[in-house]
């Protein structure tokens, strides 16, 4: 019997319900951890906690076998020694679950012994028409529905409701262990791909692109299953979205390391490289990357080109962010002769791109409102496609981005702000607020800019597609 | 007169006496602002704020002129509007003080007015023997001295005393707008040298090669203004310590930002990179690099080659470090049979490099402990230079840690941490916790193993330098 693979899906990240499998055992069992975490999320289904020894888990009621609830149950979430496994997926395939999340360690990746029990463990599930994601994985995340799956403890690590949807082939690169919550990262998905030993990379994207919940795919993968099918599926969606993919092993030394680590060949990076540019996937490359670059390009609409307007109050980061863009493939604006103009009239010293206001803020009662004379103004400029905004971080500029957010997102570009300052709990703060406006708030400088030129590629790889399919 | 260049330097970072010059008004005046960062560090010598209006200021009795001081003054800051400078710095030479900071805006980097006054405020100051830092500046920080000028508040903004000294061409790269403090930058000096009008790179290399309390120089460098004389300081000072340098302008674009923002001429980057690279000088590439990486050379020894092993829980971390390690010019260790065979004693499945230690912690009531037996076994093998070790922040590690600091210092190879979580200020407060124990502690994965290969760098120059003196 042969899964149904597209409807499936849903039953991952939007079940109406879940039976976990696990030790419920206070304080530290894997089950009851993982009925925590679904608790302190606010899951918006049901939950049937599956055990002999106990009637019921932190106030849910629990149930011997799944055979004794009397409702259909979507998703089964299991966490229980590896011997155990095929017994507990047969007995949901009885009853009826189409999907199951198997987080348990313990199979292919570690020897030939956990390999067959895992081709085990495909058959059974396949058998009864059933999809599996993992084994050796967190799981999944879905803010909208207050799902999160697994059996570390991340209670409040809840982050914002958001348009990024992130799919890693480790926990390391999904909610597990980064600080989502306290970084604001405005997530939709996250799915943490496991061993692959059934759903992967290729099934996640066609599911993603049609998800109206999803803006913006990020993939961390250390191998591709099925290049073909990849390859197709990363070109459907990227025509829809972005598709952003770090893909680790670029080096010799790292390849090696990494089909250690998945104990798959990570292969020729030149052939990862190409496929990726074919099918107009973006490639980043550092852990920065992956995590902040694509809430700018979820928060804001694209450039419609490469050209970057900088306005800071310190001209030393100027220099910096037009170095930083011009690497990152963006070109300085040249402003119009009617926004020098204009500029002029402000200050004469203002005419150039980075537009330094640093030197007339401290001529001013009200330092930050110079921002609201010169954002818009350069803004409007015909030659801009795209800005950064240099400011220290605290409440002076969150009132002022309050006032231009409006502005600023009728014009259409994009806009990142990168924020210093003396006190860094201060300026997390304000980097929070700032996006609550809806604009991409940045403590690094060099990411503030590379987001435009992601965006940017973005665009133009979409436009390319099109291109191509007329 | 020609100033004594060297013996004046220490005048601006140790002066045993200082002469505040600016505006007293409460609350916002430059001067008194000035006063009160300067008791805010808890300044080790006499301050005299120079007042016709004040008696005293914040408690300190005050002076209508220098004159009216009896005991001699080392430094004069000065902070008041351009037009009143060079009669103060005729003043203050005649009371026969031999070093000044300039504060104030508007000199050469407003236009030919204003380089006219600058010139004529470094003849005033030379006509006396004194030396000029600035105009333009925030001016100087020396942790053990309680040191900081500048009319900004960083009040509590004072990092730990530590080895780096870090120059800049821009307040922006100093202590005025970056959270020293709560990130445990480990400072001896930081100085801003504004316009340059007179105290340059070329002057600050020496003096900093020769301080006992600076063992890294980091500086930022929009230009050079005496490419030769910076040659030689710069050669003559990396025999001694690592010379660390980022230098925007990299792109053309760039160049003309730095040119319009300094007024000086950036001139070809390939000039400059061959230059450093003669003197042995290495180069940042971004801003994260300039705060992140002194630290680590700062806290540990260099590594004595290029072989780094790599300690994690995490696999996906230890793929992702060992392509950033070749990237950045290491090369993952081969380890020693001895050592294979003592990891596989702990494991079968620990032997590689990286150590991917994560799959053994789940077994154990105390997860944390197998880092107390890989990371002592792992570090004394021959084939091995430098370590990154990847765990979760937290009081587990930091525990560990604080026994194994050390082992790890008795073997003279250096050690950086890079840590991941869900709680942020949690994460933050372990990261300094680890650097207390002298272990350079990152929340960015590149940043952690990029330190170690400029270390490396650093070693491989300094040999190549002392093969060639012989």
């Amino acid at each position: 019997m042969t899964p149904d693979k597209k409807s499936n899906l849903s039953l991952f990240f939007e079940p109406r319900s879940i039976a976990v499998f696990g030790s419920m055992k206070e304080p530290l069992g894997e089950g009851i951890t993982a009925m925590r975490n679904l608790l302190d999320f606010g899951f918006r289904g049901r939950v049937y906690p599956i055990s002999r020894s106990n009637a019921e888990v932190l106030g849910v009621r629990a149930y011997p076998t799944v055979d004794a609830v009397d409702e259909p149950i979507d998703l089964a979430f299991v966490i229980t020694p590896p011997r155990t496994i095929l017994a507990i997926i047969e007995q949901c395939g009885r009853k009826g679950i189409k999907a199951a999340i198997v987080a348990t360690e313990g199979f292919a990746e570690t020897g030939p012994d956990g390999a067959r029990l895992q081709r085990e463990l495909v058959e059974t599930a396949h058998g009864f028409g059933m999809r599996l994601l993992g084994p050796n994985t967190l799981g999944v995340l879905n803010t909208a529905h207050g799902l999160v799956t697994g059996a570390y403890r991340y209670g409040s690590n809840k982050p914002p409701i958001g348009g990024v949807s992130y799919c890693s082939q480790t926990g390391f690169l999904t909610f597990g262990v980064h600080p989502i919550r306290d970084l604001g990262h405005p997530i939709s998905k996250i799915c943490d791909f496991g061993n692959k030993c059934d759903l992967n990379e290729a099934d996640l994207l066609p599911y993603l692109a049609d998800d109206p919940s999803t803006n913006v795919i990020c993939m961390h993968l250390e191998d591709i299953k099925d290049g073909d099918r990849f390859s197709r599926a990363a070109r459907e969606a990227v025509a829809r979205k972005p598709v952003l993919v770090l893909k680790p092993g670029r080096s010799e030394a790292g390849a090696r390391a990494a089909s250690s680590h998945t104990g798959s060949l990570a292969g020729d990076d030149l052939i990862y490289e190409n496929a990726f540019k074919q099918a107009g996937v973006i490639r980043l490359r550092t852990w920065r990357e992956y995590w902040d670059i694509p809430k700018a390009l979820s928060l804001q609409s694209f450039p419609k080109g490469n050209r970057v307007a900088i306005i800071t109050a310190t001209g030393g980061a100027g220099v910096m962010l037009i170095d930083a863009a011009a690497e990152a493939g963006l070109v300085a604006a040249a402003f119009t002769p009617l926004t020098r103009n204009q500029l002029g009239t402000i200050s004469p010293r203002l005419a150039n791109n980075p537009v330094d206001v640093g030197p007339l803020m401290s001529l001013r009662d009200a330092p930050f409102t110079i921002y609201e004379e010169v954002v818009p103004l350069v803004l409007s400029d015909p030659n801009v496609d795209c800005m950064t905004i240099v400011c220290h971080f605290g409440q002076p500029i969150v009132k002022v981005l309050t006032g231009l957010a409006p502005q600023i997102s009728k014009t259409g570009k994009p806009v990142t702000v990168f924020g210093y300052g003396i006190d860094l709990p201060d300026m997390q703060k304000s980097a929070r607020e700032i996006e609550a406006l809806g604009l991409p708030a940045y403590l690094d400088l060099e990411t503030a800019v590379k987001a435009l030129a992601v965006g940017a590629a973005y665009s133009r790889m979409r436009d390319g597609l099109a291109e191509g399919t007329r």
